[in-house]
């Protein structure tokens, strides 16, 4: 479709980029990765890969020279240079100044109060001492605002005793909200505006680890709930004008209030299931929009649920899945491999998507699924 | 799942190649491939690519050395290599003496005929001259024993005239089927002995060219004729003993009669829209078989239709996809490319799928793709 000389840079190799290279093969799409790690989920497949820092100014302005367009797979990259790419031409979705407002949850927070999309109430933090004068607060959640990634830089805070607990730096302080449900909606948006969500999805979280343990789509809530929420994902995106593929998290209260949480500015965890149940993947819309090529549909062709695969606790080193055979027995399940060769406990390894027409088989299936397979090293 | 030095060597480096690696990316699997074009559809993508001739007893033989399991993405490749890598205890799914009967149509008839598999009445000819006393068997087509692919070497044979047109080599004379429907199943078997089917699929040819132009899924037929075809592909498989993926190419003659066409012992061009529209794909279903692992549901998700990218006539040079942008724009429509970089009359570059849940708009849809793609050069 593109010449051969056409080349898509993305800035992390991990299993994010691993994803989108698959359907990059479909579309014959010729994509460079970079991550600091040489062994990253990418490094053995990328057609081009470099090894070298996210966050490194020069780093990123010479990977990207010959580059038409660049994308992340990760927010937590150099946007000073993504600002100067876009200045030289490369066409780097999402923009620089969106990754900027995302990384850092103080100024998101701040951006949703500025366009009156609802969101848990807060206050911002600078530093511990300013955190200890707000107890009348509690119990609320304190949020890092820059550098926090999968359940970390997040600490619940009950009590004054646990304050102790907070971040000694900018940091947001935010109600507990009395969640039903968490809900995710992806959102891919084309430089041109033609804007697609999937369908809602419902996540469930597992206490352990902070991290999703399972989610289904689609979620189990009512029309309006579906419809409010993808429309509230939809302000989002166009209040941020933004281009590539949007995962906005949201809680559902218990007063059937949608509220938005956070955001991610790339494919997400919450739309893996994509892949197998619905027309489009998530990591083929994300390319579709980002080169303003006409967005997928997004239906769904079954429910189905997805698992994480976890490192299991007491187990670090070379991985090996116990219980791989009795996971790809059950009707329906693919795994989603990373390509990790090191587990360690609580690590992403990789994801089960269960897809089945029958909602009570896969919620079944889900448990069944969760029991057989442990990440361990021998 | 294996370790890290475990290696699936694959003979053939073309797209069916190519679409092995995305499922290989999910199971974490390590493939090596061997194909004697540099610029084949998979060199960019395989984790391992060695340039190589396939039919080349001591290349296959040293390409081999560090395989656990060796497969084919093409049947024509040295079988004696293949003999010998067996006894070495490399473990060669389809196996060789298979491949050596499926390359030579003349032992592939014998064999239906032997194991009373229901097939179209034949005579092998060895020469021109033995053909020229045949004319009594006349209209018939006329298949080269060895060597043929894609519509190479079968010859349609109407009037003792047309005689001329048939081949000098060892070749099989076979009567006219009055054919209602052409129809392809594939089934997958585990060394273990699971085999599984997947839904009978219908495949319209171009008489342009002798390709599948498209084919649906499932096909329109009868559910004791889908029932028929199904056991009759299972009889053939067992026949064989087959281990790995077997497309079973089957007609409908106008009585009702369903006949054994020819098979091929890999993923195939019928079995494309597996991708998108099944449970399993024909190529996580392929690894999943040769390396005994349980085999995928075959259920299907929704009715899909799959239409070859053919290089356009009259144009020969680097590819351009015209209208590529169209195909995205339509609902539910998969564009898969090759990833070859010149295109040629007829030449097969890439296929699309169609998932749609309503027939008479997939139907729709494949002519309008058909009409909106054209593969040229500029």
């Amino acid at each position: 479709m593109y010449g051969k000389n056409f080349k898509i840079g993305i800035l992390g190799g991990g299993q994010l980029g691993r994803m989108l290279l698959q359907p990059a093969i479909d579309l014959d799409l010729n994509l460079k990765i970079l991550d600091p790690d040489k062994n990253a989920p990418c490094s053995l497949w990328a057609t081009e890969f470099v090894v070298g820092s996210l966050t490194d100014y020069d780093t990123v302005m010479s990977f990207a020279t010959d580059c038409q367009v660049l994308t992340v797979e990760i927010e937590n990259v150099n946007t000073e240079a993504l600002k100067d790419l876009q200045k030289q031409g490369v066409a780097v979705y999402p923009e620089a100044h969106i990754l900027h407002l995302i990384q850092d949850k103080c100024a998101q927070k701040q951006f949703y109060q500025k366009h009156q999309i609802p969101t848990a109430d807060f206050v911002l933090t600078q530093n511990k001492s300013e955190l200890s004068t707000l107890t009348h607060r509690l119990p609320a959640v304190h949020k890092l605002g820059r550098g926090g990634y999968d359940g970390r830089g997040v600490q619940m805070l009950k009590t004054q005793a646990e304050l102790e607990k907070g971040f000694d730096a900018p940091s947001v302080l935010e109600d507990l909200v009395d969640i039903d449900k968490e809900l995710s909606v992806i959102v891919a948006r084309r430089p041109s505006g033609e804007m697609r969500a999937f369908p809602v999805v419902e996540l469930v979280f597992d206490p352990r680890y902070n991290l999703v343990d399972y989610l289904l789509s689609p979620a189990n809530i009512t029309a309006e709930i579906e419809k409010e929420a993808k429309d509230l994902a939809f302000r989002v995106v166009e209040a941020m004008n933004f281009v590539g593929l949007l995962a906005v998290e949201l809680f559902l209260d218990k007063n059937g209030n949608v509220l938005v949480n956070e955001v991610a500015p790339r494919p997400h965890n919450s739309g893996h299931q994509t892949i197998e149940a619905a027309q489009t993947s998530q990591f083929e819309q994300h390319l579709r929009a980002i080169l303003d090529l006409p967005l997928g549909s997004t239906e769904l062709l079954a429910p189905s649920a997805m698992v994480n695969i976890i490192g299991a606790e007491g187990y670090t080193g070379e991985v090996y899945y116990e219980g791989m055979d009795k996971i790809l027995a059950i009707e329906g399940a693919h795994p989603h491999l990373y390509g990790k060769s090191i587990t360690k406990p609580s690590r992403k390894m990789g994801h089960i998507t269960i897809v089945d027409k029958d909602t009570a088989s896969l919620l079944e299936k889900i448990k069944l699924a969760k029991s057989c397979l442990k990440v361990i090293s021998r």
